[in-house]
């Protein structure tokens, strides 16, 4: 590590420079999330811990928080509310009484799946804001000096169940488009 | 514009890949950020003000709530606080009698000066973890990527506030020193 000839000005810049630009991406994002998920009658929190349940497939609560960058507490209490509208339950496992596992139900499912299908591509500013992007490179940016700062921050782990969730929606997509015609979920 | 190509299925996972991201990443920072200010008795708002009306040189409550991505009546609020603390102060211009200016006190500045000169490279995930890129790179990474996003998102005008922040800091850090130096303010 070239760390001793950093000097605390360069340092300072940069972490500041980092905290203003993820706070305004974060501002963007969170908007567009939350337009997404507003007629779902879901926060982001809740919308975030059905998705991890659903692709780690059974998570704990530290699970949850781990991957959702939120507290055990808020985990916990968003996870309670959710199994009270019967989107997830919790069980025990035999072999690990301690752990307590989340997992989403066939209703949380659907929940997902509509949600997928609601997702329309016009009024989102994250993926206007691309575009520019996509249109010279032919595809969306990767975004990849983040992913590596996350990685260092956050470990291998997390980012292995953050590939994950996403190679499971490209899998299940077209099988949940098929679902959604057959049972004619309200889309 | 080929937006018109893009699928659901893509848009989607673009936009989910990029919310999952920003939030881990804003997390991070948070923490980062309250770490450093912690000792200070502000908050993330509150700094972000003072800092904003430090390098705009007197600027309104909605520059405020527009550079610093916060509701207007959240930069009201926090602006109100630092003015009773003394590290701010609002005026009327002659000229211009519906707009109110926040200007930063010979106090605040001083509180932001000593600030950055308490600022130390040790602890912040952000900058620990963006150690390896600079290591193979020469450089910071510059997450140019998320910086077009942006610039797409907020404007020109954004990006231009933002970036004369850090040009004043380089600017003026020098100086930032020697006065610290003169005055001996605590550090």
């Amino acid at each position: 590590m070239a760390e001793q000839n950093i000097t605390r000005k360069d340092a300072m810049i940069f972490n500041q420079r980092v905290a203003q630009m993820s706070k305004a991406l974060w501002k963007a994002v969170e908007k567009d999330w939350q337009q997404w998920i507003k007629p779902y009658d879901l926060n982001i929190n809740e919308h975030h811990i059905l998705w991890i349940a659903y692709h780690l497939e059974g998570a704990t609560i530290s699970d949850i928080a781990k991957f959702g960058v939120m507290h055990v507490s808020t985990a916990f209490n968003f996870s309670k509310k959710l199994e009270q509208r019967e989107l997830l339950y919790f069980s025990k496992k035999n072999d690990d009484r301690r752990n307590t596992y989340v997992t989403v139900t066939e209703e949380g499912k659907d929940l997902l799946i509509k949600m997928n299908a609601n997702y329309h591509n016009e009024d989102y500013s994250i993926l206007q804001g691309s575009l520019p992007i996509r249109d010279i490179y032919g595809k969306f940016p990767e975004f990849l000096e983040v992913m590596s700062v996350l990685r260092n921050i956050y470990g291998d782990d997390f980012m292995d169940i953050f590939e994950r969730g996403f190679q499971n929606i490209e899998k299940t997509y077209e099988d949940q488009e098929d679902y959604l015609q057959k049972t004619e979920v309200e889309t």
